[in-house]
């Protein structure tokens, strides 16, 4: 069975947050951290959704390679997953969907759960560092706070346990979030299709420790795409003639997509973020591959962008005498919060002693693909709202010395029973 | 001790030929490779120079990791490198130079060692996979034929072995010599500097099996750059203004370097045949690498053509906020053949019944710094030439398909040997 | 003498408007215009500064060529120039600057008076085609307004001539607002240090007629470049190494400053809008011209996003051997409205019957130097807003359908009078 | 009538050189030049085909617009131009051809015309300054030797004239080679299809005065396109979005261009000479012309250059939302000389005390439609050669400061009525 992990005087939310911090999974891989969650919520006695139940398997996108989910099945096994659930999310089905209670009033709470691909400092003076829990799996950290997320949610959940509301509460363990590769599939697995209120939480977004943001109106829908260009081999001294530069076309494309212009009025993004190509200098490179993004605060917007993408896309392998196959890796919706949730949440923030601040607080304009869990949600009739808890942050979100203020964690906590009791009061 | 390698009714030169392109090994981690060699030559009775000696350490460019180089000491102790010789070869020192006789003539043979990162095509009618010798080394193939150059080489150390000519004989195994970065470290160990006549032989460049050129115009010199571009990382719609996206550098520089205006009269190359960024879209990539290289058939046409791309990549840089950093990882220069060394090949060549062609035939333009060698032993007073010896080729130099015609193998063994006992005659 | 316009049953701000309209000048070309406005001015007896004194020459940018202003003042001469006024204006001196009554208080109007280098479309349905005010010099248009607001300007001249109100009214007939010019000079005549109340209005801005809009978010902060690259010129066939192409330092410019990453949260425009360069295509260009912009809702964004482009235009030339010179063609800062001079404004709208909407309505984001004028008369202690004046508009500014609804003009002339003569009261 | 130009102890050579080198007329504009060629023959008595009859209307490329050859009309009959013959030759039929005497043998001698868009030096020692005949007509220069070739055929009619020899002389004098846009044209009149010897004699080359190469490798083939990239004008603030920037399509096919990888084994050449488009800084600009050419020394790779050139166009296009129209302007083939026409001209050459030197002597590689001439009288089964005459240089050819050694004139004048009176007696 899955123990609770450390102990010492740490709060559950920060020994949940620090051994997942120390083990930290990118999206689809997070076998250790959904098999654990699954296991501990068993033993709490909550009814447990794991695996493609939770989320259809072709829902998913961007899902990393037989190789790369078989290897992190391996390093699960031997770090600490809970063999009773391993096998269900063994090949990427990492959701977990746990309900306590039934009938209604139902309120959900989405945490997401997964990792990036991001090498943590080593600087001694960094948490993390100091205290002993940074990342063990080179290259992969918690660098976004998601780990913060879960912890919160397993408190709530021993708190929840203890003294159950009227009516259902639903925990949404959503892998993927990184990318806007899960929150579409969870949303289709259905579960959530009675909920009654769903709120989203991200700690940080540059508010300070402290502080609670109701809703959050900076939420960008983006489209992520993977462009592999295509050419052909050669010597590059003896035929260059015969070879077709693959790197060509991303360098083409690069620079074209860069310079996509922007839209007034609205807040766009373009970023191309991985380009890899070729081998040696002598040989004419017949493969490139790029990894690239568009975003805006528009639904339309975002699409006009993503179209515009793959014609510059088209266009630089019509240039270079190339293929290029592009492939939809992530996408994410804009949505908008429901006044009615976001005033509980201002309520319940209120009563916990929290300082309200409004919708446009913080400069941090990112996406989640939790929106496609408030669309479902609205679409049903629910309300749904996304909530920034402040935690202020020593480094910005996706940097290798981010850091959570774990101080944080116990006020979202309070903030999220409170809202749950009044709620299903 | 290093036993010959499998035996059927394959000649030496065949047999060796067979087991090193199973066993093929990249530039400076040809310890398998170059152990065998020097264990072969050892119980053959010739003097083998091997590590350090045989090529100053620091006079090497491009030297694979620390981590690679221990990969392939590991690969080649269970694999079946010689153990008298790999702690010597270890750590990317892997030239051997073996001699027999003493005094003079002086006669050197040059052949080259090192395979290539292709994968080799697993077609079952590709003759290497067909005879049960295709690479077992995934991603490395000896698709040069330089397998064969030591095939021959070694099979000419048995002959003269059994018959020592008058004089001394010298065969020099060279590694590193794809990309430039072996050929002028082992000139640097002086070890040639009495030879009278040096010889390097190279299988296949479009002549056909049974052709033998003297000499060969169309060696071009090179340079060999790796170009790192460093910029800042931020995430990329939270923060993009604070990122410095360094595959906007590589971007840049690719298209400007393609673009390099060609000097007219002169066959010169440029090919950028790299670039590698960057980890997920929605992270600015603080680090970009490029390989790239310029060519020309005249060494002051090479250094403009360098001195050019370092100006590119540094302004390219420069447009984008980024730091570069630029490392030369491979250098060759052009060699011009003595008319002396010419006809003593040709009449060699004649003798043993070989077509004889001149410098210009074949279309191949390619480097090989065999030229070092070249010119170190020229300086010295000793004459030098690069023969080009046909094999009829079902598939291109540095191709997945490439594959030697055996056939050539005896007749390069007998036109050296030729070639030997009358120069030492 | 300088007469009034034509006639007809035509208003005199219509009539003017429309005599501008077919006579259009660019910045400090406006030589018909300046003079004109100030023969006009002097008869009604304002005191009229104008040239030099109105604008100091070293403080005006992107002054046009000694023979573009040489053929400006001889068409000026022969098209209807006021004699009186044309010797004192010529050389690109267009500023006019006129007062009417002493003391205080004091409100200043500004009115700009350049046109585009814009072709005016010949579609006969276009009303200055069909009512025969289209424009008379092929390549220049009125695309912009200005021409309404000098008829603005004179007809509310001739009403406070014929009403003089207490205090001092001063017009500012200010040149090259087009690519921010001539502003920041007018500004630094000194000739506004008393002023205390300045207002700048602008026709059109997306908002229909009828409307008023107090003061404007929207004005963005710019800076105008024009970079030349020098290279060195050859045959493309002969030496083509010996030349050094600027088209390609050009080419490069523009797509990188077309990528240039922006910036979160803020409004930032970058537009590279003319590139020339080179003859025939068999002659390496050693010279090309740019001419680029960028914009940005900050000032210390936009200083940042040219500093940005500089380094990228330098980075360019380093790139392909060549050199770059960039100018500062035209600068525009950010101003912000006083409340009490919006206040001001919003009252005399109301009290002419227009409506008023906020600072924020209009799509509209563009630049206007009369920002300079504002920060000016702010320096010294006055008030100062920028406002929009609703003109529906059946084709944007800027388009060479461009075109007012002369129904705003009486609109204006009504907001201004009842605006100074409640100031002033 | 067209009297022989100035005097002095000038040459008639010399004096019409000079003459013409003060007089530049472009491409298709060579209205005075021709007028007064066919005027001179005329008198001398040869018959002369001059217009539309002397060249296809239709099969001449990059005809010049009306505006311009109605400018060049007004300023050749103005300035000089011979009466009798410019209406025939109004509208850019500018070739004439005269022919002396009857029967066979027929030998032909071509003489271009043209000058190029060049500014001349005003260096007062650049000997056309000196000499007082610099040319009078700013941006146009004799810069590549025509004005000589055209006075060495009308010293050579003269002397023809004098003392007929047997047989047929016929002088072309062809419009338009530089770009390679009239040769073809004056083949395809028919005029040369009798001919038995065509010589097309050049000047310069970078063979010194005194020396002859009677036939010339280094001539290539080459296609010259002006590409038309159309997109959409918008206010480059207010709704860049709007916009479609045509300079972006121009910026990335220049670098694609410039960087087409170039074909082993063959002399290739890619150039972008002129890129044009946009007005201002502020507005998007929807219209940017390019004129670009390739090169080679083979017909087929220079197709397929062509054709590469055509894909990077269509590419640029699609990448920035554009359309692209491409003009094929200019297009030269090679040629091949006859060795009995070789063998001719030097021993004419040898006769007049001229050196010889081969084929492959000096390092010009150019293109020149003289080659359409050479193939025509070929396919009739004719001989043909391309003459390259030494002109000791101080500057190159197409350089602002290019001139002739004068002293090559009576030389080129001997040769040739050598070559006429051995051919033809």
């Amino acid at each position: 069975m899955s123990t609770p992990p450390t102990a010492g005087g740490l709060s559950t939310a920060a020994a949940w947050r620090r051994d997942l911090h120390a083990h930290p999974e990118v999206g689809f891989t997070e076998l250790r951290t959904a098999s654990r969650i699954a296991g501990h919520l068993t033993d709490l006695g909550w009814r447990v959704i794991a695996g493609p139940d939770a989320m259809p398997p072709d829902q998913r996108l961007g899902v990393p390679s037989d190789a790369e989910l078989d290897a992190a099945f391996h390093r699960a096994e031997a770090g600490g997953g809970d063999p009773r659930f391993l096998p269900l999310v063994r090949g990427g089905h990492t959701a977990v969907v746990a309900t306590l209670g039934t009938g209604s009033p139902h309120v959900a709470l989405r945490a997401d759960i997964d990792a990036l691909p991001i090498a943590e400092t080593d600087d001694p003076a960094h948490p993390p560092v100091a205290g002993g829990f940074a990342s063990r799996h080179p290259g992969v950290m918690h660098a976004c706070g998601h780990d913060g997320h879960v912890g919160i949610a397993i408190e709530l959940a021993e708190r929840l346990t203890a003294d159950p509301p009227p009516g259902r509460v639903t925990l949404v363990f959503q892998p993927a979030e990184e990318g806007g590769r899960g929150g579409a599939a969870v949303a289709a697995s259905g579960l959530l299709d009675d909920v009654e209120l769903l709120v989203a939480l991200h700690l940080g977004l540059d508010l300070p420790t402290g502080v609670v943001q109701p809703s959050n109106d900076a939420l960008l829908a983006n489209s992520k795409l993977r462009a592999t260009f295509r050419g052909r081999a050669a010597h590059a001294s003896l035929d260059p003639q015969d070879g077709r530069n693959a790197l060509l076309g991303a360098a083409s494309a690069t620079l074209a997509l860069q310079g996509m212009t922007r839209v007034a009025g609205h807040a766009t993004r373009v970023s191309v973020g991985r380009i890899s190509g070729g081998t040696s200098s002598n040989i004419v490179p017949d493969t490139a591959e790029m990894l690239l993004e568009v975003r805006a605060d528009d639904g339309d917007v975002n699409a006009d962008l993503e179209a515009r993408a793959r014609a510059m896309l088209a266009g630089a392998a019509q240039m270079h005498g190339l293929e290029v196959d592009v492939e939809l890796i992530g996408a994410v919706t804009t949505a908008t919060a429901d006044p009615a949730a976001v005033a509980a949440v201002a309520e319940a923030a209120r009563a916990v002693a929290l300082d309200v601040v409004d919708a446009a607080a913080g400069s941090s304009v990112a996406s989640d693909d939790g929106t496609a869990l408030m669309r479902r949600v609205q679409a049903h009739g629910g309300l749904a709202t996304y909530i920034g808890l402040g935690s202020t942050l020593p480094s910005g979100h996706h940097t290798r010395a981010f850091d959570l203020d774990e101080a944080a964690l116990p006020l979202g906590v309070d903030l999220l029973e409170r809202l749950v009791r009044t709620f299903t009061a």
